[in-house]
């Protein structure tokens, strides 16, 4: 039986018709090498922004409904393009909506997810040798309602859909040559990884790597789907691929360094130490939609018998944990003040081999200490230890760890655009 | 029960975000009339043009089915975005593509008939008291494939979603204020009918009055749908009504005069007068989907035993018609030369009420012999009879029978866009 390859291409890879031609290349070398190939694409370039700054000019809030009906326009468009550049190059393509394949998810608006996937229509397309074409970043409900799967969705669909189809293998291609080490516009001889597991991607996803969105990696990681992150433009480059830690060659008890600028901090003084205070304070902010990364509770002290708890959250979200907690202070009956810093960073390691190797975490705060980096906050997973650091020192820090863990490389690697000021 | 009334809205009237909150404000209005209201809008403005541009960019003959895909998106954003529109005052609203309706069509790319609409949905959601969005011009077959409805595929939409729904009528808004007598153009003081019969719009249609595609009228008529032409700038003026000829209160002998210059005629000379010869001319222009206008065969030759055959086709299937005369010249016998003539023009009157006035196509003649016009050509029908005379005599024709049947208003006519050259 052949192989099916998922291949998906973002918005960049597909900005315009030339772009388009590049990918439908790509996509017929992939059908060459004797593979069933299915490939998921964004909606072109700057189109979402533009469909949505239309939407705003009609309502201040446009409906949920509304919004995916308009969003997944976008899709439809680069899916039946993508097919006519295959075409046009001489083989049999076909492009299909996600309400056409039965890409079904619940029903949620902007941020559904997928429940299923109908397989039938893509493999009798498969067998009559067809390259499918499929709109990434939307589903439909049992009911027929269309919906998007909101941030990373594209990489989501395929990662799914290659799941679904047993494939051997899901290819995203994006405008970054792979996984690095740490992020090469703070170190630029940071090193790509040829190989990483799902659970140091995740990580460094959620520890600010912005390759893969988190979901996507999740998704793959159920389903044990391997997945390469590779550029669309520099096909002679394998770029990372991430895969369960039990089929890995080989792997480095430090895989990468990341520091993430978007958290703020947050502490609620002189709260009581009784049981049920803290599912409160996090309940109401789970119901708020409002995440919560990490989460210190100092010793209760003894005299009045309070302790402060802290924790991080998204920069974005700052105004209204503001206002969640203020409403519930009462409740909880903290007397202390509330107080916020948005001016800190979350400098990161991550790595599968550090589980048995106890010196990794005293190695990295010796680091910080010797340049005299002040740790705010520690969390530790069993394959990451971050610290909250003041933001001015971030990069810093990332600099430094990334030396003493030995993850440079003689290479100088591609930068695109700007780091985050600090 | 409550009514429905089914409004379309072409292109131009959803142009950009202004003009779509325009048309929510008078899809509101026949809500609050108490009706229930069903909205069919087209692709915004351009947007067509723009993804056939990108198509032809990647493909020289871009598979109808793809297209078909790539052209429906259009339609997407702007129901989309007028039930962003409509909600944003404050009404419920929803928007369906096709493939939610179930606008179920024959499985042709690019201009496929409507078989079945299914109204369930569409039912349940008026119950709700929901202003329910439709996208025009777009279909799906059983199968679940994608099609387009071709030329005022949107006007058809409307005009079966009123039929299956059993609306009131079926509102059609766009950039002219109704049907008139002649085009304004060429006689600025043309009058706007307040009603004409399907019949005779539909020969106005064909003679090349450019306000409702024939397609649409037909499936009216077959419905016996009522069907309003109305400016959706201009709503105090309630356009003209297209009803059954039953149903109309008085009627002229001449409703109309219309010029289509966009025919061109061609004479196989010396075709052997014995049957099967028209069949076998005529049925080839239709394998190759040749429309032809008028026909008009000569008496045979006494001598020779032969005749001429002579008809008009639309200018631009003229070199396919050519080729396909010279292939079957040898096989039908003809042994003359092929004539061929652009410099025509077809000026027609219509009119319900001339079916029982035999001076009405003497008038015509005589007006024409009068300004020393020669007719090359005369074709009838029970409600229209139209001559084929030289380009540059077809607006003067029009002006004098315009005149001579007393067609002129007092007011002059707003007129858009200019007239093609003679």
């Amino acid at each position: 039986m052949r192989k099916v390859i998922v291949q998906k291409f973002g918005g960049t890879s597909v900005a315009d018709t030339e772009k388009i031609k590049n990918v439908a290349r790509t996509v017929i070398k992939e059908k060459e090498n004797g593979n069933d190939v299915v490939v998921v694409v964004s909606a072109m370039g700057h189109t979402t922004d533009y469909l949505v700054k239309m939407a705003k000019d009609l309502s201040p809030v446009p409906s949920g409904r509304e919004m995916d009906m308009l969003l997944s326009t976008g899709e439809g468009v680069s899916i039946a393009l993508l097919a006519m550049a295959i075409q046009a190059q001489g083989y049999d393509a076909v492009s299909f909506n996600a309400m056409q394949v039965g890409i079904i998810t619940e029903n949620v608006h902007s941020k559904a997810r997928i429940i299923d996937i109908k397989t039938d229509k893509l493999r009798k397309n498969l067998q009559e040798g067809k390259i499918i074409v499929v709109a990434g970043f939307q589903g439909v409900t049992e009911d027929g309602e269309i919906t998007t799967l909101g941030r990373g969705g594209s990489d989501t669909s395929a990662v799914a859909l290659a799941a679904a189809l047993n494939a051997e293998r899901c290819d995203i291609y994006t405008d970054v040559e792979g996984v690095y080490t740490t992020d090469p516009r703070i170190v630029p001889n940071a090193s790509r990884l040829d190989e990483i597991s799902y659970e140091e991607m995740l990580e460094l996803a959620h520890a600010g790597a912005n390759v893969l969105h988190p979901r996507s990696v999740e998704t793959a990681k159920q389903f044990n789907v391997p997945l390469r992150v590779r550029s669309s433009f520099k096909l002679d480059n394998m770029g990372t691929l991430i895969l369960g830690v039990d089929n890995m060659e080989i792997y480095k008890p430090v895989a990468g360094v990341a520091a993430d600028l978007s958290q703020a901090r947050i502490v609620v003084c002189d709260v009581p130490d009784k049981p049920g205070v803290a599912a409160k304070l996090f309940g109401s902010m789970a119901k708020e939609h409002i995440s919560v990364d990490m989460i210190i509770q100092s010793y209760a002290r003894k005299v009045s018998n309070t302790n402060d708890i802290a924790f991080t959250v998204d920069a974005n979200d700052l105004d209204k944990t503001v206002a969640v907690l203020k409403k519930l202070r009462e409740d909880i009956g903290a007397s202390g003040e509330i107080q916020v810093d948005s001016n800190i960073a979350k400098v990161s390691i991550v790595g599968a081999g550090m589980i048995d190797r106890p010196g990794i975490a005293s190695t990295m705060f010796e680091t910080l200490a010797e340049l005299g980096i002040n740790i705010r906050m520690i969390s530790t997973s069993e394959i990451k230890i971050s610290c909250l650091v003041d933001k001015d020192q971030a990069y810093k820090a990332v600099e430094a760890l990334h030396k003493v863990f030995e993850l440079e490389s003689d290479e100088i690697a591609e930068v695109k655009g700007d780091l985050p000021n600090v």
